[in-house]
């Protein structure tokens, strides 16, 4: 089967758990946004997902691309589901009127781009990218490249990449080598090879526009000394700039994706930002992109969740312990989704979507709060919330995507492992998730020693206290939640302590940590679906499941990093 | 780089720490074996392992197996490795010298077949079931049988397959439909279809001997209808059954090994054991085979293990928090070996690798035990910590195959997506081991409700104080062994009481119980190696992750299933 949006699932979520709909009229450019224009973007966006994007998932695993003579062939259904996309301006969905976008929030983009990936990811990494290159550019570049390259990366008419990885820097980007040499003109020639460039290569549009991060003569060595550098596969003139495919790599999944080796051969390109501050220019689209690979995780959770739900709905085996009489028929054995064991994967998987979707909306409306709000402090207050959480979701919901599709595949039995259900695909599809954009540990680091220890945990209190204080104390579950916040900002001041008495320390414990604060913000998730969303089995059974078989890690995850500070901070420990 | 079987480890895991050899000789047939013979079967077959096997991998995967005309032509390469298993006799190590076999303990077939599947999971399917089929036959063959098929099967000139599952009938083999009709010569003519069938045909032998479950005319229907019937490929007197490979299957993985469709058209066949008494017939080989199942887990753990270790001592990035400058040299990044989180990695996944060896190394030696020892208490007596252990060892060694492949690929971050350096494979490969042999589940659902709860816990309680008697309460970490143990004993009487009240439960919290218990016994295995295993950080550094990072998942299960059975056990729950 294919994915089917559901956007009724969708608009509980964002208007009647967030109320999305008042929190973006409070932004000038949203004004005029209503729940109609939010239901007729979800509506027409799920009809295109389900009919023009979900069919070809299967042969873009099966087809994959072909690399011939340093062109790079997408898989057949390809190049008109694209084109669909560009010209119903899904592409341009967030992006500013002035540049031809559509200007709507960011947070129905995420919808759009979570439902994409659920139903075909290989597709939908043709256009992750462009959403940062825009941003980048609007921020960064001179206004003649806005000029030339704005609208059409705003359009997806062309299409761009992010070219950082070298073979021997991967998660260290201060070991880049590739050059950038100043050219009278004001261009640069740009020499180097660079690896795992998602869409490097492709029969997609005719114009692929190259963001890459480089180093210029006498630059100094690591990342402070990096740059960035506009480089078009097509010059403006039309002829073939000196950026070359070398070849594409076979990988465990995501074959309707081209990962692509690039050689740039004194390549023409034009400097995006100051010298030597490439790497802020990247990073202004940081939080974005791994927004997206949050939502990436949550699509193919989802996708693998329908499916497994539906094999179980359909399959009978054995016996269920204390099923009721009528449901058997005259059948020899029960449905599977009567059995207790399958009950729990389904309830658990549904458990961590529909959780990890309320907070990836919510950051989603703070990335809006954060371009539109008029008020400079609450823009600022957005700006944190996404720091913070941003790594924390894509950690969690792309290690939940693979774990769970890996628990939805065990529903098939033997039926999961062979091709033809398709649901082997979303698990090594979903498994490069947890690797680009900052592999899960990097995140991980990222949150303890960039966001949480800076300030010995002061805005990490922060956003734990603007989400205690919409819980009701009087709830017992929302108490619940407000004594684990409790517990981990005290944790965070504790690890703060610990951390400067031993630096390897906050690197080890980074990964528990990271999940105690995922499982507490699910939690608070799971209070507030609990408190607002509709009184039924839809909502009761994720949610029961949730408080049994998932937040039990938080005690356990909680104990691991405080034992570890606590044998450092023992009086006589070094 | 190729799997490297390293003797010295088990060794240290056989010798030192489990003294397998004393134990061994107190049995008939080994009252001869010793310390030199061990070590030279052990150099031997890691060797042959090391030569044949493994460099034969990657092509198993990458060329497959292939399906033409009925025929399957395995990838190039498989038949003259399996040749020199046969020629080496390898594959008869553990077989009774008068049926030709070697007469070995099958502890030591038991690290032969890890090494096998850690090298080569694809090639080591074909002789995987070869030891069961052995033993069924052994057993319940008639003489004539035996004479004509035991002698091919224990060296395996001849390959055999359980033929069990059919399309609608995987975890419930009562809906099993293939029939056997009685001829007046006493044969049988068999009928049906069955899928699943790793190995129904291959060029790897001239005649493939087939154990099909099926059911005889007039059985009662269920489970205990079922017979068990064999069907050779060739006939006698050498033409073809009428037995035929449908199709193979395209599978995410394992592609070395061709899973088969196959169809029975009133084809020959012999009744084995009695009429209905199939399933007892075959669950003679069960716990046998499940624990080689356990096996092949243990070695793509330490087939990924290796690659990652290689790979981290090679790779550098980054500044490692607090590592001795020395290390560094004139490199502008630390090793990622000497980073936090891929040490973590590395050191837990060799704690599971090395406590499940003791595990199932113990396993092995009670299967010794149950075939051999003179005294029938004592036989019984490792037929129980069989029943008891081998399901816990088979869910949670192949659960942790696949989430320790997977933690082990992220060391490579995006290198470990790539085909280039093996990883994925191991992945890909580790996965179907979680299914196959009784899922997870059902090895879950068959330790509690058919091994636990039918004597209220008794049994697992001999288990575990036959385990404590073991340890030495003197020692910190051996008394927390014996307090986790008492909890667990305490749990199943728990268990076994809210069980009464709700048959469901049971099926529920099934997982979490197998979790608990496996993790308590690698907490016994962890406590004898810190006691006998060499002092030094090959065994230092892997007992101190067990201890912070795998044991505390053993609070937290034991409090899930704990809380499930209050819930039912509470003053007016019903």
């Amino acid at each position: 089967m294919n994915y089917q949006p559901r956007p009724d699932d969708i608009r509980c979520l964002l208007g009647t758990v967030l109320g999305a709909t008042p929190r973006l009229r409070d932004l000038p450019p949203f004004a005029e946004f209503d729940d109609a224009l939010q239901s007729q973007v979800l509506e027409e966006a799920g009809r295109f997902v389900a009919e023009a994007v979900a069919p070809l998932n299967r042969v873009g695993d099966e087809a994959g691309c072909r690399f011939e003579g340093g062109e790079v062939h997408t898989p057949p259904g390809f190049r008109e589901a694209y084109r669909g996309l560009v010209e119903g301006g899904w592409l341009a969905l967030s992006a500013a009127p002035e540049d031809g976008g559509q200007g709507l929030p960011a947070v129905l983009e995420a919808v759009l781009f979570e439902w994409l990936s659920a139903a075909n990811h290989g597709l939908t990494m043709a256009p992750g990218l462009l959403h940062g290159a825009y941003e980048c550019l609007r921020h960064h570049g001179s206004d003649e490249l806005k000029q030339r390259y704005l609208p059409k990366i705003a359009s997806g008419e062309w299409l761009a990449t992010m070219c950082l990885t070298e073979a021997h820097a991967g998660s260290d980007l201060g070991l880049v080598r590739t050059r950038a040499v100043p050219q009278a003109d004001g261009s640069y020639r740009v020499s180097g090879s660079k690896i795992f460039i998602s869409g490097g290569e492709h029969d997609l549009t005719p114009n692929i526009v190259h963001l890459v991060l480089c180093r210029l003569p006498d630059a100094p060595p690591g990342p402070k000394g990096l740059s960035l550098v506009l480089v078009p596969k097509r010059m403006p003139e039309g002829r073939r700039n000196a950026v070359h495919c070398e070849r594409i790599e076979e990988k465990m999944g995501l074959h309707g994706s081209p990962t692509c080796v690039m050689r740039f051969d004194e390549a023409t390109g034009w400097l995006v930002g100051e010298p030597s501050r490439g790497l802020a220019a990247m990073f202004v689209m940081m939080n974005a992109a791994r927004l997206h690979v949050a939502l990436q995780g949550i699509g193919l959770l989802d996708a693998a969740w329908q499916k497994a739900a539906a094999y179980a709905h359909e399959r009978r085996q054995m016996r269920a312990p204390g099923a009721p009489p009528p449901s058997r028929g005259s059948a020899a054995a029960d449905l599977i989704e009567e059995h207790p064991a399958v009950r729990r994967v389904l309830d658990t998987q549904r458990a961590w979507i529909d959780g990890m979707r309320l907070l990836a909306y919510r950051s989603a409306l703070q990335l809006d709060v954060a371009r539109h709000d008029a008020d400079p402090a609450r823009r600022q207050h957005a700006e944190r919330w996404c720091a913070l959480v941003t790594p924390v979701l894509k950690a969690a919901c792309t290690q939940q995507a693979f774990d769970g599709a890996s628990a939805c595949l065990q529903v098939f039995g033997g039926h999961g492992y062979v091709r033809e259900w398709g649901i082997e695909q979303v698990l090594r599809d979903a498994r490069v998730t947890m690797i680009y954009e900052g592999t899960n540990e990097i995140q991980a680091i990222d949150l303890v020693t960039r966001k949480l220890l800076p300030d010995g945990g002061a805005a990490m209190a922060a956003v734990l206290i603007e989400l205690r204080d919409e819980l009701d104390a009087a709830r017992e579950q929302d108490a619940d939640v407000q004594r684990r916040f409790a517990q981990l900002r005290y944790l965070g001041t504790t690890l703060a302590m610990a951390a400067q008495r031993d630096a390897a320390l906050p690197f080890e414990v980074a990964d528990d940590y990271l999940r105690c604060v995922a499982l507490a913000l699910l939690a608070w998730a799971w209070a507030r679906i609990a408190q607002l969303a509709p009184d039924d089995a839809r909502w009761h059974a994720p949610g029961a499941a949730f408080q049994r078989f998932v937040l039990p890690e938080f005690e356990m995850r909680l104990g691991m990093v405080k034992r570890a500070c606590d044998a450092v901070l023992a009086p006589g420990a070094t």
